[in-house]
């Protein structure tokens, strides 16, 4: 069943996930008619639906339940006795992508958007034909027209996900019972974090990664600490060990893996496969379209969003870079403001990224390794959270901020952070990166007492040679 | 018994409070020789030993007691029973308490700056007279002197400090038994933070407030939320009430109050009178010494931290203005720079203040009341918890982020938030009012997903007219 109506529409956004939904609540804005083509059930796309807000929810049930385990006694806080009710919290979680979903749902009504629902092709002529779940096809023509297709996990051929047994980050986030051994394959900040879930909740967790770290890319030192801590709390974490292959079962799977040469295997109930994500392209032809993609599979596009086909422009996770949704927004955003006539142009200088375990990650700019290789003179600072008043009386003193800044000039190159609420900390250094600001700024204002920001202004402190607390 | 000998210093600091020590590092730092005084058994003044520190300790524990009651369940963690060991978490609180006082101490040893134990007395001169415990006395001469010596709480006529039954700071950081019902006198940042530990335990508590609301000097719209919540969470708030007498007995206290005209009375165990702070000048005699001071008994000083006897500088608490540690830090190190020959100066404009409540509250620059009242033409944005992706995996929804801002310039003006964890999250935005930063700078920075700071960034955003999320 075709519709023969072509529709039309300032600007048709192919992709409802944080790219896409924002670029269109922008769009509708600044005045321009806008239709978002969604397939799924609700909008939000992966972020909200099964990625970051769904784990935020086990992340931050699970921590409250690990902190009353191991540390409400010290508090002078007695227990008789604490358990999971897996069932409820995972309804929480249920619950919290809902609020989220519906949200979104509102601000379209709120702008005025047409959430086109069905599954789009791009067709040439900046055309998106729209499937529906009933078969029925429509046609959407956008003066512009904004690709945020997104992602997908990309698959390892001998642990495919079946989402029973081999999981992806859809799976990890429902898996009906607490493991007794789940197997993470891949260190990256998905592996590490649903893997700290399950673990909180009591699970054997075992981190395979092939490369010589875990959160690779990251500044060593940074890396370093991580390392260090989450083995502590009990993640086994096996560098440098290559998965060879896998025998999956009904009730569980086993994985073989390569260390130094020598094979063994772990018997697990469960695989979270995370070895990262690719570009979500199933909609597009981008050799009949003629569209221009780079070597990952990654849609090409310039500082404006644009493509090379003309009034086509991608963002968020297609477009590669950064697989994080508030670089989606913001690419969403700029698409945005192009299309509207705006002079602006989109840079990746500050995009901050966060892993959400506990104690928090949190990076913006160069690694000291990255500003080392280019030959720069620089200086590092650096201050612990062992030291921070705020810190000490929430019983939270692991971490700290590293500041890596330029010798000559105090420019903040980047900073990575690790510890308490670092996630919300790293904002103010973003801030000043923008501004292109030095070290000494941040260090001469003033820091309310007592915080966890004392910390980032010590450190900061620190690389001109005067923390007052160290 | 006198010592004879007259010891001398490049500085001499009275006071080894968070202004005082900081001074001390900051001059040491910069090569000067310092003497601090300081007659208590330890560093750190009100602020680490009786205030600041041991109120967060505190404030810590029992949210996360209150947190266990309330929010447990709905996570899906059960718990059979939850009791408090207040004798364990007020050994905590101690414990908090002697790292940070210890970690002073560490700090002047490792700067070379000589402790003098003792009671200080500024005499003509730039001498400081020191008393030890034993009746010893010394002498230190300062080429500058830096006068910190805080402040000390005010009493009432009819209700003087026991520490048994009349409680200041002080005994409300140590009552050996939660209340059965504790009345505040004085609804200020002490008294809410202090009521609010306490009732999270068990007590009833009562807050009355003279004056219409609690919070007097805040943003209405911020104090109103506050007014609320707090009610909200079992405080009873008698605003507009008269404390017009007490009677006092061993096992409690009849607080008399007026209320429009009608007189009544509360029944208490315990009594925490909160009623403002003033100048701690025990040691200092004004009249003898020629020190000029301000109406409500501070020493005045300018914009450098110079008093009007040469050579002699007043930093933190006792200056008045706001009472709070990071201001007599600032000034202290402002001071110690000045004394050194550096060109700088002290400014007011940003320095943020915060109550720890449960919603927190931050607050910087000015309220809208006061840009209202200067005839200044302004714009508001506001942006909610309950809308904020992070804030509903927390399941903490509760509070706002207002920005007022110059309706020309965009530039910020004041900053006011109420919410989870937005004492670290005002640090962004003191950080942009020093660089005279406007909400558009805040509102294009891109901050991660999912964090609290983006409604610091929506807040921004909507001051625009163009909040994403709302």
């Amino acid at each position: 069943m075709t519709s023969p109506t072509l529709h039309s529409a300032d600007v048709v956004v192919l992709g409802g996930g944080p790219g896409g939904y924002v670029a269109s609540i922008r769009a509708a804005q600044l005045g321009l008619s806008v239709t978002c083509v969604e397939f799924d059930k609700t909008l939000g796309g992966t972020c909200v639906n099964v990625g970051c807000i769904p784990s935020k929810a086990l992340l931050q049930s699970s921590e409250h339940y690990e902190w009353l385990r191991l540390h409400a006694a010290e508090h002078g806080i007695k227990v008789d006795g604490a358990s999971i009710d897996l069932p409820t919290m995972m309804a929480r979680k249920t619950d919290v992508v809902a609020q989220n979903t519906k949200g979104v749902e509102f601000l379209f009504k709120k702008n005025k958007i047409t959430w086109a629902k069905g599954y789009g092709t791009l067709q040439p002529g900046n055309v998106v034909e729209v499937k529906a779940a009933d078969g029925t096809i429509s046609h959407w023509q956008g003066k512009s027209v904004i690709i945020a297709t997104g992602s997908v996990p990309v698959q390892l051929p001998f642990l495919k996900f079946d989402e029973k047994r081999v999981l992806s980050n859809v799976g990890a986030l429902s898996i009906p019972e607490v493991p007794k051994h789940l197997v993470v394959v891949g260190g990256g900040v998905i592996g590490l974090e649903l893997g700290s879930v399950w673990r909180r909740l009591g699970a054997k967790v075992s981190v395979v990664e092939f490369l010589p770290t875990i959160l690779t890319g990251n500044d060593d030192d940074l890396v370093k600490e991580a390392d260090k801590i989450f083995r502590k709390q009990g993640l086994e974490i096996h560098t440098g060990t290559k998965v060879t292959g896998a025998d999956v079962y009904d009730d569980g799977v086993r994985v073989h893996v390569e260390k130094d040469g020598v094979a063994s295997h772990l018997d697990a109930d469960y695989v979270l496969v995370s070895v990262g994500r690719k570009s979500a392209i199933g909609g597009i032809d981008p050799a009949a379209l003629g569209l221009a993609m780079g070597a990952r599979g990654e849609i090409l596009v310039d500082d404006q969003q644009k493509t090379n086909l003309p009034g086509v422009y991608a963002i968020g996770d297609v477009c590669g870079g950064k697989l994080l949704a508030h670089k989606a927004e913001e690419e969403g955003v700029i698409a945005a403001e192009v299309i509207a006539g705006k002079p602006v142009h989109m840079h990746h200088r500050t995009i901050p990224g966060i892993v959400y375990t506990w104690p928090e990650l949190a990076t913006v700019g160069l690694t000291e390794q990255e500003v080392k290789a280019s030959g720069r003179v620089y200086r590092v600072g650096k201050f612990p959270f062992s030291a921070n008043g705020k810190a000490r009386t929430m019983g939270e003193t692991q971490g700290f901020v590293k500041f890596v800044v330029d010798k000559d000039t105090d420019e903040i190159l980047g900073c990575h952070m690790i510890g308490p609420n670092v996630a919300d900390l790293l904002s103010e250094v973003v801030l000043a990166m923008e501004y292109r600001g030095s070290a000494e700024d941040i260090g001469i204002t003033v820091h309310s007492h007592p915080t966890l920001s004392e910390t980032v202004k010590e450190a900061a402190l620190s690389a001109l040679g005067r923390a007052i607390h160290m």
